[in-house]
């Protein structure tokens, strides 16, 4: 048996631990042939790939990134962008010369619908779900994720020495354009004052009356904010920039507006900051947790091709390692439900949502 | 509303993020004034106390142990020891004098059951499972867990080089006199070779075997081991030591056992060498996963609280935290079932489990 | 004897263990009274203050911060701003009414030349050096310089994961408005293929083949470059912000201008990427180097006022404690001099240096 | 130029970091052929090395260990042990055989007394020091230590937390046979309360007394106590063990004896217990400060071979990088002097010393 396998989309940690594992249980428990395939789809049609051995992969575990690349862009059905050519021919032919006989795709919600494509047209496909963001469909938690909140957790403890120093509201910009699960998770792990998500609209003079009181209290107040927050009634920041710009991270978002919004309503006896976490976020080692998740998301799939089951992606359910429908996932964005537990949890802190 | 908190048995990362959740959702909520009571079921004793504010727990998420204190022998019931006095009387004038309406208890097994007794004497209580082995019954994740299988999984990574440089055979001696969940989980996060856990005994001429391979197909070899695993047809290494001995880390057990164990059948060509990670793993402040979720049970036992639900023991499931009878935990050990999924994990990827 | 002690300027890691070292080493030592002034010099006009003890300070070593808190801009000769109120009066009320004998001030140069004008009016003061930018005159390192190094260099191994992945060049923009120090300990100990410095000028073109060339030969450009690097023959980027705005960090500064520039040079096939570390180089617990350090400078400040050695500051020089005199170091930078080892050695790896 | 390198002894942080500093500053300076020799001397017995290029090793700063591998007991003079064979001869042959003009040396005072008889017979050797201990004579500061110190001061806060809440007293055993500066620096980073070493005898009544009394005032007590500390008046601990075993930490050395030692005289009122940090001092990545002090000397290094220089060894002095004739170095030991400016420090802060 021939495996192939690749990652798409924006990296994240853990996406080596599942390589390894997908290798080791393939070639380990059936004698499979591994082969990966580099900078995602991309190597399907410029035919970049190179063996997978148990020696080479063994001590990936640890590792952030991974050694396959990535592409964020390169979709073979529509090559470059939204009106490309369609090169899904040249793909097939890739794994018809290689003699692959499956195909372990790594990714977000993007890649999982090329996969779903590529699955109708036959190509015996398993999906592995990769979503920092924690937004994929029928999947609770994706590996990435707890070594981002750690992160925004960690970044939150060191700005609180620096905010209770200078008596200071310090406001944290995680990502999560469309889903908040970070700035929630990450925010509660570091006890942050207020969480603001893309779910749930704020009223900057809500805001700032609460970050007055809570600084005056506490003598500084920490604002933990995802990418995708935006103020209510206010026009709606990030969407803008989206039209405007490729990324909105580097332009300035909903950091730097909260900034000068807050600025302008606490006056100038309170002083606010912002620290962007960025690209931070994504790099380096997976935490343990992330380690175990990549782990058993490698060897389900693994597992689904040994038992020819196609078209499928792994989920986690519960603490369970279910399978799904790729055709459930694609095109869809998981969001927080604004009654679930975690923000039940927030608001009995007294955590202010919007 | 007065409630009484208080922490028992061996102190864990995350104590104190449960006391902060606890106090904040009483005193947010529904105005409850709330107690600290000191060093465990003794403070119910000899009557030390003090009152928690919101403002004062507000800052505990990231603190590592347990602001009230514990005590790992303070059993009101059998004060001290297996034959001691019932004391129980004392503690309930303590309730009765600072009209205590309810009593939340986080701590382990012993814990559990010493509460369960003052359930049954009618006073109101809710427990928070504290378990940084993981094992206790109904369950299926603590906080503190998380926080310790990090440590091992961190600890792997650093050996890892020494052993590579060396070409070396490397044991870490984990937590786990009775369940190997921690030995389980940082083994797999930290990319060990060999897990040994007490539910799975060993035989020392396959491990040595499979230790000689590994070392020399990879360079070196990383063996991550229970303090409760054991050889098989051996004698039980552990229980012996606890017959003798008040504390078996400190007279080295199996890390050391084992280390003589493999240098005898492995010669003087690989050195073999142990590390013992003991109280490391239960110091310090909780990975933001530990966190979060002993936030979550502090804010799940003041609902218990707050609902007049009592006897009761929070608890995850899946990813859901419920409630279970404290008389269901008592007196019981939670162990690795030998088809649970992370074992099968570990199969799949090679790793000698025994 | 009666010792007032005060943090200014800036919050930096090791203040705390400087309070620490010196109310120690002077209750301890010499049975002193030591009282800690609030909010920088604030506290001497509005008289804000506590009494430090030994049981107080001993825990503060790995505290981040500051717990007396400090203030960026009380200058007690002109308050607030440069042409307020001289005030000093009230600060030298203060200080008889609570029979201070001494007075040891910790912070930069801002705070170094006020505390050289009371000593011109005969208050007893001893100062210790605070910088992270590690720019003061006659001292050769100071404590927070390897927090905030270690905070660069970690992110630099976390954004070379993500560069790796993606084939980009990364650029970490790092504090150091006017001294490099921080770029250049950070990007050697972090492994960056090209720093940036105010003391030495880039030209784009060159910077851009660099990254160009580099990202082929290795797959990836790590470009670490300090807050007031700027361009040869181009306009003062920094210079600009700064009579435009009162934190440049804020505004986007050579961090965004550089992706910008970079991207025009590089073309689409290169992507290019930024992330500014801002106020997490100066949170948190400071490093076990810095915490030493921090505890060196505050003995040998306590030293100081008990031999009556007043008017001096502490200072690092080669691995020796000395003290220098407050008019030598007041109103001046530590520039990195262009012939300085350490260049020398970033050259001698063939690290980009403009 | 063909230039050789190897490393000899014990790991440590850093090692990887001179390696690479030694190739990029060989090969990009003056386009030297670089060949590392594998497992210390044994590569030049049985002929065991690779060529070393600037790509291979470039992305080598941040990993532990050393990717040549490393021998503790390899002497070609006595091939092995004290009574064994001379090979030097072999050695000979090997570097003619090559063209090995210059050899580079990085390992402690075995390596350097091995290095020194080669340059006795003609061989152009250049030593680097390591020494996680930082007792290499004429050289202030080595790689590696400072990691080493952040392990400790690391685990004395993780313990921190459990001796807390448990109102013990805790011991940290750490590396440090026959000079103290590991527990020293990691001691005063870690906010000990007592500090033993090998260069000061303790008295155990007076360390008992000492330990109840902070145990009283603080709620518990920490210890940090080297390898090699040893009781005034009792017997030589450590020395009766060197006699009678290759590796006393696997025996239970000082930590476990001064445990049954304070237990005896505390009584059983207060707990007393140990942690031994073993190999995890010596695993791992560098601190940012041991990865630019590694690459300080590696840079050092292949100037003194360009200028060549031989028979010499890098050194730290202030913070200068010196060359020192290895013949000074070779069989000697840095001992803690009893007046080190360090040990004030801790006198000055009340810490207990002996």
């Amino acid at each position: 048996m021939h495996i192939g396998i690749l990652t798409g989309g924006g990296d994240c940690p853990g996406l080596n631990a599942v390589i390894r594992a997908v290798t080791l249980a393939l070639v380990e428990r059936c004698g499979a042939t591994v082969t990966g395939i580099e900078r995602g789809f991309l190597g399907l049609l410029d035919g970049r790939c190179r063996p997978l051995e148990a020696s080479a992969v063994r001590g990936l575990i640890a590792e952030g990134g991974t050694i396959l690349g990535t592409h964020n862009r390169a979709d073979p059905f529509h090559f470059f962008g939204a009106g490309g050519t369609d090169c899904s021919g040249q793909a097939l032919d890739f794994l018809g010369r290689h003699n692959i006989d499956a195909l372990v795709v790594i990714g977000g919600d993007g890649t999982m619908t090329i996969a779903e494509r590529f699955a109708r047209l036959g190509v015996p496909v398993v999906g592995v779900p990769k979503t920092i963001d924690n937004d994929l469909m029928l999947n609770e938690r994706s590996f990435g994720f707890d070594s981002a909140a750690t992160v925004v957790s960690d970044a939150l403890g060191r700005l609180q020495t620096t905010a209770r120093s200078h008596g200071r509201v310090m406001i944290v910009e995680t990502m999560g354009r469309y889903a908040g699960w970070i700035a929630l998770e990450g925010g509660l792990a570091g006890g942050a004052d207020a969480i603001l998500m893309p779910e749930q609209g704020y009223q900057i003079e809500q805001l700032a009356a609460f970050a007055r009181q809570r600084a005056q209290e506490q003598g500084f107040a920490l604002l933990c904010v995802a990418e995708g927050a935006k103020a209510v009634g206010g026009e709606w920041v990030i969407q803008r920039q989206l039209d405007d710009s490729p990324d909105p991270l580097r332009l300035g978002g909903i950091g730097h507006r909260l900034t000068a919004d807050l600025e302008a309503h606490l006056g100038s006896q309170v002083e606010v900051r912002c620290t962007l976490l960025g690209h931070l976020q994504r790099g380096g080692s997976p935490t343990a947790f992330d380690r175990v998740l990549a782990t058993r998301f490698g060897v389900a799939a693994a597992g689904l091709v040994m038992r020819g089951q196609f078209g499928r992606m792994v989920a986690l359910q519960g603490d369970r390692c279910v399978d799904v429908g790729l055709a459930e996932v694609a095109g869809q964005t998981r969001f927080v439900p604004l009654d679930h537990e975690r923000l039940q949890v927030a608001r009995a802190l007294g955590i202010f949502l919007g």
